[in-house]
């Protein structure tokens, strides 16, 4: 067997993201469906088919490498939905499910934040400039989505606490 | 019973993130033991005796709020660290080895980053200024944790690809 390298590495990688990609569009779906405020609820339909655009970017970056798309089981991302889920079922109701539900799609966006940093890294020194920038966009979008998310935080837990008090 | 609360939800996250730092400082000895590099070694072994920190500053915000510090499995932080255990098996002896731990280390900082982020707003908005106060000195060691490992990736991966070449 041939000894593994960082392209074998920047393929593995790639396989987990595609998995957790459509994982995370699926569950965006239900995080807009639970969601009070309106502007929240936005937020996650516009990244649901944000979500769309970054799979079909990992397609293309598939396609530079020759291999086929295929997604590999994400333990983390399946870790991080389900603790979403346990958020929704136990804070329905509540005033402080938006809260809740921001911190999730956070965690959702920070996982996707340092795994696109990490294979624009490793496409960069494998020189695959060309998906280098695929990921680059798809990293940019992430990060936008986070600090929509961080400004709607302040929003929601505001409400909680008028609505508790 | 009653209404879940903003203070509820912060209970439940100071659980599930105190679980995770105890999941996460021995996934640090082993990746310590894995990590080829001794810069990566280092900060791996430093990064375990601050995550001893951390948990005791999780102590004092259990303490702060009258609540007994106890952890909550967290599925979110299993996940992420199943996969840094596959990247060991997987790429053990290999030159990108190095590369994939630190990928998996980050995934770690950035699951951390964003739960004290969450936890340090809610803190504020509760009221606990205190708490406040220790969980943003944890989210700066983290934030600290994570641009040593960016810069320890660029030399793993031109490692990597020099032994591959």
């Amino acid at each position: 067997m041939a000894e593994k390298t960082l392209a074998d590495l920047f393929h593995e990688t790639l396989k987990d993201i595609y998995y957790a990609e459509r994982k995370i569009a699926s569950a965006l779906g239900k995080m807009a469906r639970g969601a009070q405020d309106e502007k929240l609820k936005d937020a996650f339909i516009t990244h649901k088919e944000e979500t769309q655009g970054q799979i079909e970017r990992l397609q293309a970056v598939f396609e530079l490498i020759d291999k086929r798309a295929r997604g590999k089981t994400c333990p983390a991302i399946e870790g991080i939905i389900d603790e979403a889920e346990e958020i929704i079922e136990e804070f329905m109701g509540s005033p402080a499910l938006d809260a809740g539900l921001i911190a999730a799609a956070q965690a959702v966006e920070h996982y996707e934040i340092t795994r696109y940093g990490t294979l624009r890294t490793w496409a960069e020194q494998l020189g695959l400039k060309e998906a280098a920038g695929l990921l680059e966009e798809t990293l940019a979008e992430e990060s936008r989505t986070d600090e929509l998310l961080t400004k709607l935080a302040q929003t929601a837990v505001n409400a909680a606490a008028q609505k508790a008090a």
